[in-house]
């Protein structure tokens, strides 16, 4: 995958160095090409930004710096995302989309809004959730650390994705290390019993019980086994005797 | 604002320095302090993590260096936060109220999880969003990002938050700077017409229009005005006219 990103501040994407998206970029698996709009800029003062017409608070990122940029580099069939509260909101499914893409560009601005006639150049307007950030940089991250962890062969046996919460559409059960008694805390027994299919059962059970408790909107898209739906009222009917 | 971070990645927080929350330090609205846990693992090799009870991939961050770390500096009163996909949503509200804490402390995993009893220390669960990170880093620089900015003399004017969406509960109208015309692609006529009262009329309508479309959900909270409430009528009924 290539990924191109557009910001006034790449400095701000260092923390992906030290995370799997550097060991991607290492093997090979993607290309992250940075591109500082500022130096497409053709005003004497390299300004990217001005004020709205009509009034109103804040800077606006000018159309002809971000259009410049894009003209120089190619992006036929690439998804183009730009950051906005208004748009989709991110989520696993939006990540599996974009970790099978060939190229992604990233539109981040920094304090400032985009002129509207900057969104000709996108396909889509994402938001990561109903909350404002001073700039689409950590937006963008996050993003890029959801999508290329999902790339083949990226992740290592010991980060596997598989048993991730919200790839299964239900929430991780419990889990304990060393020691079994930590302080006092100590770890269920079933779990030290060495009996795979009463953990199996308890894991299963724990799932169901937490989903239940915490998101039951996740289980309304869930497709349930029959061992599931036994479980499930059997929940259900604990709650209700309590 | 006093902010603590448990991590073994420091390193991935250095985008922070260069927003707006390395300005909230120099002027010494908030305080920083990073936490290598590792630093406390008393076993020799300096082990964090360790295999799963009872079976199953991926390795879990051990309660000995955690708890070991929270004990080395205060933490009264503070927020505790954990980074988990069954966690509160994070969002606008979450962040105004972690901007009023005179202390929040984040606990982020690398690729591994916790072990459950960690949770003890925890006052808050939280999500970034339903997407799967490969560690608490990136989330974390995202919720502090969106707090520090709401602390009060943080933003200049510059970067005022009082237009924001979400803060006005509507979502943003289109907005426009230099040239009027780009390549063709021209200003709405009222934004250049110098009346206020227009200006004002047709962006209140924008907003409304836009978040009818995209974000209905908001609507449903929404504290409406006399002038909206007509407006919003208006808008619905040019609907179902199409």
């Amino acid at each position: 995958m290539r990924i191109d990103i557009l910001t006034l501040f790449p400095e701000m994407f260092s923390a992906l160095e030290h995370s799997i998206v550097g060991r991607a970029q290492k093997s090979g698996k993607i290309e992250v090409n940075f591109h500082n709009f500022r130096d497409f800029a053709t005003n004497t003062q390299k300004h990217v930004d001005d004020m709205p017409y009509g009034g109103g608070q804040g800077m606006l990122l000018m159309p002809q710096p971000i259009f410049d940029t894009m003209a120089s580099f190619p992006h036929e069939n690439a998804r183009v995302l730009m950051m906005d509260p208004a748009g989709r909101t991110f989520d696993q499914k939006f990540a599996e989309e974009l970790s099978q893409e060939s190229q992604v560009v990233f539109l981040c601005g920094h304090y400032e809004g985009f002129d509207e006639r900057i969104k000709s150049l996108v396909t889509d307007e994402v938001s990561l959730g109903d909350y404002v950030l001073t700039g689409g940089e950590v937006a963008a991250s996050v993003m890029i650390d959801a999508t290329v962890r999902l790339i083949p062969d990226v992740l290592g046996k010991k980060a596997s994705h598989e048993d991730d919460s919200f790839s299964s559409g239900l929430l991780e059960y419990p889990q304990y290390t060393r020691p079994e008694d930590f302080r006092g805390l100590k770890v269920p027994d079933v779990l030290m019993s060495g009996h795979h299919e009463n953990i199996r059962k308890w894991r299963l059970r724990e799932s169901l019980a937490k989903t239940l408790r915490l998101r039951p909107d996740l289980l309304e898209a869930y497709d349930f086994s029959d061992e599931e739906k036994a479980m499930l009222s059997d929940l259900k009917a604990a709650d209700h005797a309590v």
